[in-house]
């Protein structure tokens, strides 16, 4: 068996990706030792069923005490609380890290209640699924993903070396960039799409020419692969927007407005010109495939026949 | 073995629509013997390769000949070339249908072709995979699915019977509805979504803050979802959105009202209407997974791990 990364790994939030992460860590033997904090008692309670952990706690102040290293897998929004919560009971040298979707304002918010003596990595693994919370949770959540690092500064050698052989071992590739870099990735990537799912699924809920029970038995036409990243966690989301507000709305300003664009093409008959568009758009999901970040399956390899 | 519903099928189009409906009534015994027609010579060649039907023509006329029922399967723009060409080789009482994604247009290009000794029932089976092509065609794709008829005025009882019988034994649920309802259904469960898919893509294309290596490799937050749809058939898409303007245009505009209030929250912070709306988009979700028109796996049944 390889040696484990870390002696004691914390995870502090046993939702989809800190139990992913958790389940992962103990399959792959990322970690000799592991333990979780939820606030909610059934959180807590699904954590222990499911064997997340050695150590449970509601305390996340107590989980991290030991640790070596610590990931935040919080909604956004409740990072810097837990960073107070936990600051003053690190470990000097340990790294403390967290799976934020947006990351220069989980700096902000984080920074300020880390204690010089921790090596703080900001990061983020780019993987999910719709569902939430425990029992969402499978440690082949991350095989084959990246994780992207926001370091600041000048950050000790061994302490990134040691958290990228952790993601490694969960089986992500790493990547670093700066932290405003990836905000604007992920605005285009990730939670511009995620507003435009959330927007067409409730415009067709408000609809009264065409009635919900038609949106729903009609939905294999297209609108049903947008209700997935739709039915994603709200409390999530909510914090994602809040907190990556500028690019956010800076990407939302470009789809607009090359929405616009089409719309225009409609009203006016421009059939090359979409053509044109509808042509050059078939290249990039070919990419997404070579890059190994879908597979190269019809319809997502989604069931057909009998046992649809 | 189960009496076919039709002694000789004609299917005018072998992509992936024309395909999967001659595979089906092979696989079924829907139809005692099939022809097909395909205008291109490579088409045509992998239509006989994979065994589609008994008859292969480039000659639509040819295919019609002594068809009882006769599908027009080619992107709703070429309806009217097909109608005109198969008009005057119709059988009396030969059942002629399509599977157009535009209802009303279609039969506005096709009534004045189609002589009154036949019985026309547009047709539009909501199934379909991002790829096209005969390569692309499979028996199973209509299973679960609906097909939505449009017939106008007195359609003969028999006539419906008939193509009922057809698409139920190729897997499919008829609901019948009216042409201009149809359009705005389906403007809202599939032309719109295929038209945000494609812009989101095309933006995402032409950013010069983030790269296309970037969007590619950090595709797994959402945006690969989109890509998807975005691969779908250019001319097929070029015509539906040039034959549905005005209901794609309806449904486009109520989509940027409602886009615009939730850029309007992220701008002012307003957690709450977010929360709120992402919330009651969840109900959504479950509605299409309990109609049958989802399975209910995460992420689609995408496969995660060492197969991914």
């Amino acid at each position: 068996m390889t040696e484990p990364v870390f002696q004691r790994l914390a995870v502090i939030g046993c939702g989809l990706i800190g139990g992913s992460i958790a389940l992962a860590a103990r399959e792959r033997g990322a970690a000799a030792s592991i333990a979780v904090a939820a606030r909610k008692a059934d959180t807590l309670e699904r954590a222990r069923q499911r064997g997340f952990a050695e150590t449970y706690t509601h305390d996340a102040a107590e989980a991290v005490a030991d640790a070596d290293c610590v990931i935040i897998c919080v909604p956004v929004g409740a990072t810097g609380e837990v960073a107070a919560a936990i600051g003053p009971a690190l470990k000097p040298g340990a790294i403390v890290s967290d799976a934020g979707s947006v990351k220069a304002s989980v700096i902000a918010l984080a920074r300020p209640h880390l204690p010089e003596t921790v090596h703080f990595i900001p990061a983020h693994p780019v993987a999910g699924t719709e569902q939430s919370g425990p029992d969402a949770a499978f440690a082949e959540l991350f095989d084959g993903r990246w994780c992207i690092f926001t370091p600041e500064g000048d950050v000790d050698a061994d302490a990134l070396a040691k958290l990228t052989a952790f993601w490694e071992r969960l089986g992500a590739s790493v990547e670093t960039m700066d932290a405003a870099h990836h905000d604007l990735v992920l605005a285009i990537t990730s939670h511009v799409p995620h507003l435009i799912a959330y927007n067409i699924v409730s415009t067709a809920n408000d609809l009264q020419t065409v009635t919900r029970s038609e949106v729903m038995k009609f939905a294999a036409g297209g609108f049903r692969d947008f209700t997935r990243i739709a039915a994603s966690d709200p409390t999530m989301w909510r914090d994602v927007f809040l907190h990556n507000r500028e690019a956010v709305l800076e990407m939302l300003g470009r789809f607009s407005e090359d929405l616009t664009a089409l719309q225009r093409a409609i009203r006016w008959s421009d059939g090359d010109a979409l053509f044109d568009l509808f042509t050059k758009t078939r290249a990039i999901r070919r990419g997404i495939i070579d890059a190994g970040q879908e597979a190269d399956l019809p319809d997502f390899g989604r069931p057909h026949g009998a046992g649809d």
